[in-house]
């Protein structure tokens, strides 16, 4: 006897839809928790909370954690509170992610740092890290707290490292996956392991969920690292060339620089120090980029990842939520085609 | 049969030392816990978080953790991982403070956001705070958690009042208490709570130290407002005037403002509305200040507060922890004579 087996690329126009469908009630619900306990007597704080949480983000992670209570049978509604504390840890990084990038603009809207300035950003993703926090102590489940505790200082300290590689050609690619693994798969990988804890169920099948979050929030992150190298400001929502223009060492750039010649590391250099960052610069970037076969071989890595993220899978009975968490894989991984 | 009545003023010069003796030992204790913990496998955060952290601040939040839990004669070691998670709360709030204010001098050292720059600040902050929880929720307790993330939401919002309060003439008295009631005020009324959380005390006891906490953190923040319009640099630790030149709305220019005559209301617009802050500008602040005994009752103010902070304490036995306790409220609201 064998279980179904997915394999990544079978899908031929892999959408999110399944998985939005899956949990649109439950999202309505997480929504409304949002919504709520966004607010306060300080007008600032829902005014600029407000625009980056309706600012039309898919809410990903907050789905995670209801797909994966799905996929557990889960029927309670602790998960709607949890789903909200995620999103609010997530929205807090975002601000000041934003603030740390000097960014200008965010899923094609300006950013809350541009509107209000850096000091309200600041302070109101402080305001909503709390929240979150008051949030999981109303759940109550000193394990939840923990693995919410501890994968917000791990993202800290994911921004730190990835801060600290900046303009840095001698970054290596395990040194990219340490920090994408703890800036962005780390809150993934709660997002989904928290539903496992909220259903009572083993540590295995936590595990299990917090091994496809992880995997798919590599993926997901080597995608968008992929897309800043092919797409344009109107696709992504954000202005493409930005990881460039700021000389982060993404796997493009690291790939490029390691398979490029004499001449290739020397523009790398010039790049990634600031000395090179007009358009044509950008423009040749992405012709040494697309050359060294960098951005095939970062998705070639994203699929890895998301091939990881549904074998995690392998354990979970089949069925609705099953097929839409692989799909989301599917997604995640096509985008940038 | 009457208790000892402490009433403020009768001791010539007061200390913080008595409470220093007092936790010495713990406070090593706790010190122990705060470096252990700030560590990181990111070099930058233990030595940008080390800056502030070794960098002569008072301790007087885990302080007052410590002493309060003598006064309620705790003798487990419960209260050291919960003083140095309150002593992050605070440092976190300080490196975004910083980033905030743009400020350049703190204690009379350069600000970490001067060093390292205002990302750095943000995310190790970010850490900090992280951290903070994860020392919570190794103790275990929901109720020190849920005291604990709520202040933390509490002065983030009282930093967001803070922050659209600048440079608005139109402030009221009331509404600077309620900033500082949350800015400040919060932290130290739950570092006080705490304690008898932890030591299993009645509620009564519980509200008792909070109150304490929480009217010594307003006088505590009066006084450092005064003396922003009374002090320099070097006996502060901090710019003087740097209030005066943020066009921030304290007590002393609430009723230096209100006082004034059409002259001095001529000034203070002008001068709150940034366009007055030359040493001359700050010389005629300081002027107009004194002329209103807006120094002398912002202190009178701070003075109350403290009265309220020893009664307070009125149903605890008495002892060293007490005497302490009092005494440290006398130095709070001496400091600036």
């Amino acid at each position: 006897m064998s279980a179904t087996i997915h394999r990544l690329g079978q899908k031929p126009e892999p959408s999110l839809e399944p998985m939005l469908q899956l949990v649109a009630h439950d999202l309505n619900l997480v929504n409304a928790v949002i919504l709520d306990r966004m607010q306060s007597n300080i007008p600032l704080i829902p005014e600029l909370a407000g625009h980056l949480i309706a600012g039309g983000g898919k809410r990903m992670r907050p789905m995670l954690t209801l797909a994966s209570s799905q996929l557990l049978g889960y029927s309670g509604t602790r998960h709607h509170r949890l789903a909200a504390a995620v999103e609010f840890i997530h929205t807090a990084t975002l601000l000041h992610d934003d603030v740390v990038d000097s960014s200008d603009l965010r899923r094609g809207k300006r950013t809350a740092n541009i509107i209000w300035g850096n000091p309200a950003s600041v302070l109101v993703g402080d305001f909503l890290f709390s929240r979150s926090f008051e949030l999981m102590v109303e759940d109550g489940s000193l394990k939840v707290l923990k693995i919410l505790s501890n994968a917000s200082a791990v993202i800290a300290e994911g921004e730190v490292n990835q801060l600290t590689a900046v303009r840095r050609l001698d970054i290596s690619e395990e040194r990219y996956l340490d920090i994408i693994g703890a800036k962005t798969a780390a809150l993934f990988a709660a997002a989904c392991r928290i539903a496992a804890v909220v259903a009572e169920r083993s540590e295995g099948e936590e595990a299990a969920l917090d091994a496809y979050g992880r995997n798919l929030g590599i993926a997901f992150q080597l995608v968008d690292d992929a897309i800043d190298y092919v797409s344009d400001a109107s696709t992504m929502g954000k202005d493409a060339g930005d990881d460039f223009r700021e000389g982060k060492m993404t796997l493009p750039v690291i790939l490029a620089y390691a398979r490029g010649d004499a001449a290739a590391r020397g523009f790398w250099k010039e790049a990634i120090s600031g000395r090179r960052v007009a358009d044509a610069d950008f423009a040749e970037a992405i012709a040494l980029v697309r050359a060294s076969r960098a951005v095939d071989d970062t998705l070639a890595r994203a699929r890895h990842y998301g091939q990881r993220a549904i074998d995690a899978l392998a354990g979970f009975a089949p069925g609705a939520a099953k097929d839409a968490m692989v799909e989301a894989v599917e997604f995640a991984v096509a985008r940038a085609y």
